[in-house]
């Protein structure tokens, strides 16, 4: 009889390996930062024991959900301006907020609030795109978070940031050699969009990422003003464009992709190239749909963000999970794509393998990191229950989370953070409200 | 100084009435079922004084939801088929189960956990089609929730409810007779769709509609199917053969209404038809998008349903609100469309509109009923805030509401049901949902 530090179970365990079928009275066990076995429960207890066994009455274990795409610290931003055109919000509302607000004090602030807002809703990972990353990278290794954060890279200069160009570069070469040994924090590289950067800053930018075997994480494709742009500039629609700039490569972690055609679907699979779908800011800011069908069908790791909250307006993966399921249908004129359990895979394995995290998170399996969500599915609105994947996508909210694990360590418990301070998190956070509704 | 049962109190107040501003520091005084004031907390203070004053801090109070379309028994098949196209769904799973399982018990206890689900997600009115609404009637009173209850008519007898099509005029009228003097249970006629009702059995229910001036709450124009069929059947599309037979008036509340011509959406608007959008229904039976910026930029009054449960998979309006507001932009490549201050328009006065019961409900105004919602705004999705209609809209979730109050009485006190008993009610699910799934 092992000895380990949890044994967590569940009256239904969702693994996310294999066929996906539903394991009745599971658990996991988990010593350390990792998993050893899951299975059920009856044969979990043969070979393990635990001082600490979460009850798992009512409960249903499965993955962190992983959030591919965000800015995390625009979570000040939320509900600063809405239902406006695009242009008028950035240019009027949101750049003016970020030129006057954004500093490595902001973003440690502001990041704490966000990852609070993503652990209590199941989300124990986010890939970011955004400056300051080593500030929002101590954060996490305080909270016990697990974060892509990538160095956001432009073609002009930044005040407080990258006084020239080639200052970008080196504050992302920097944030990779800073956080090479973190087990939470996994720095990559983050040219803007293809109308923010010229194609040797994307070539630069590709080549550190090559150099360190880190994620490229971009905008592509979200708009048609960025397609008639990219035609304009360089003869070719977004993908082809970086088709032939050498781009497109399996470490390529590619935001939106709402504009695609036919060829560059089939580019985006031929290259391997990971797709974050954002669904809820794509609807909200009048981008469109993106092909979403077509894109699993061609066999792309297509995963979920929720781009930041100032577009969304929130950090939650579940929600993201519900809307697509439900849009793609209509979309489609199809009621059997983007299925319940597609959506969970795209959440967690597919979120996993597009940031190179696929060997440590996604799925429960011996040997990954206990990332992990309990929820209680003793709710009203998730009564009755006759498929687990269903609830989880159609009926599950944030507030029915309560236990999250990430890294072995809880950080979420009876729906509370765990190493997080929430009054004071929202005490900065309305400090912060004062200071921009004034400015 | 006049006393009063309540004052109940806000850090904002949103009437819903006149220019929508929001009311900062307001309260509202209520005494027995009716609202006698409301407007600064000053101002009412000055004038009216309670033993129960609810506190107001870090609160918004607002006019309680308005769910204009739902089979609220159907809650007990939520998640028993999804992702499955639409002929399936409906004949190898949903009717088989309505037809072994539909009964006084059945739809007595399954109203139940309706109830539960969208009294704590802030919907306290809500507008049935379904069978045995006499059984659902007792429920409402029994818990004090308000409810439009629609006697559903179809063109074939249906065992324990009807034996022959008279059945259905009889029970309907004796509905209407039975809750006439009801402050909370609101009798009407509906006739289902018109691929089940022929054009005798519309105006018979019509003419009742007429006789006791209650609405007419029927299924138009939501899938291509059914404006074929009515093409193939009447040569004519759904609401034109509507307008042929009479049917189109202010007691005309049509949910879905899918697919429209331009002269449709004129002709609901000339007869000053209700039209319920029921956004998450249409996506996930992929039935299509509603022309909503169109509907409202016609003045027709668009409402909020959740359609039933087994289709949606949930009966929250603010869910509702969120996806109708953020995919009308995009169906609409516009940004600016169904905005935050009008998705609560929708959702509040809009429906009691659509309901006939506009001079009872649906905004905050002295001598309306007091339905009312208290929100708990300190919580980390909702910071910072900038604009609250925009917060209710884009981020606020069931979980962060507190207080309801339905006719004057607390129905939801610190977010857990004051009238009902939650584990009962669940444990009469799971019962239930043991019996449905062994079937």
């Amino acid at each position: 009889m092992r000895q380990v530090d949890y044994i967590i179970r569940g009256d239904y365990l969702l693994t996310m390996e294999g066929d996906l079928s539903v394991i009745k009275d599971g658990a996991v066990a988990v010593t350390g930062s990792d998993i050893v076995a899951a299975g059920t429960f009856a044969d979990i207890s043969e070979k393990y024991s635990s001082q600490k066994i979460l009850d798992g009455k009512n409960k249903v274990v499965f993955p962190g959900l992983i959030n591919t795409h965000t800015h995390a610290a625009m979570v000040y931003f939320r509900g600063l301006a809405d239902d406006l055109p695009l242009q008028e919000w950035l240019q009027d509302h949101i750049w003016p907020a970020e030129g006057k607000w954004l500093s490595e004090a902001f973003v440690g602030d502001a990041v704490e609030l966000a990852c609070m807002e993503m652990l209590k809703a199941g989300v124990t990972t986010y890939s970011d795109m955004y400056f300051f990353q080593n500030t929002a990278g101590e954060k996490l290794e305080k909270i016990g978070m697990r974060g892509v954060l990538g160095a956001g890279i432009i073609d002009f200069p930044f005040t407080g940031y990258a006084k020239s160009v080639d200052d970008y570069f080196i504050n992302a070469e920097n944030l990779i050699n800073n956080w090479k040994d973190s087990e939470l924090v996994f720095p990559c590289v983050a040219p803007h969009a293809t109308y923010t950067c010229g194609p040797d800053n994307y070539k630069k930018a590709n080549a550190l990422s090559e150099k360190y075997n880190v994620p490229i994480h971009t905008h592509l494709a979200e708009t048609r003003f960025e397609v008639a742009e990219c035609q304009k500039r360089y003869g070719k629609t977004p993908v082809e464009y970086f088709e032939s700039i050498g781009l497109l490569s399996e470490r390529l972690s590619a935001a939106h992709c709402v504009w695609l055609t036919d060829n560059e679907i089939s580019l985006l699979a031929k290259r391997k190239a990971g797709v974050t779908h954002c669904i809820e800011s794509n609807l909200k800011l009048a981008s469109g749909f993106a092909p979403v069908a077509a894109m699993l069908k061609a066999g792309i790791k297509v995963a979920f963000g929720t781009d930041g909250a100032a577009s969304n307006n929130d950090l939650s993966i579940l929600g993201e999970m519900s809307t697509a399921a439900k849009v793609h249908k209509a979309v489609s004129m199809d009621p059997t794509v983007v299925d319940s359990k597609t959506t969970l895979l795209m959440a967690t394995k597919n979120g996993a393998d597009l940031l190179m995290l696929g060997d440590k998170i996604g799925s429960i399996k011996a040997g990954k990191k206990a990332d992990l969500v309990i929820a209680n599915l003793q709710q009203p609105h998730l009564m009755p229950l006759y498929d687990i994947y269903s609830h989880i996508t159609y009926c599950m909210r944030p507030s029915d989370i309560e236990t999250v694990m990430v890294n072995g360590k809880v950080v979420i418990e009876n729906g509370k953070p765990a190493t997080m301070d929430e009054a004071e998190v929202i005490a900065k956070a309305v400090a912060w409200q004062k200071k921009i509704k004034a400015s």
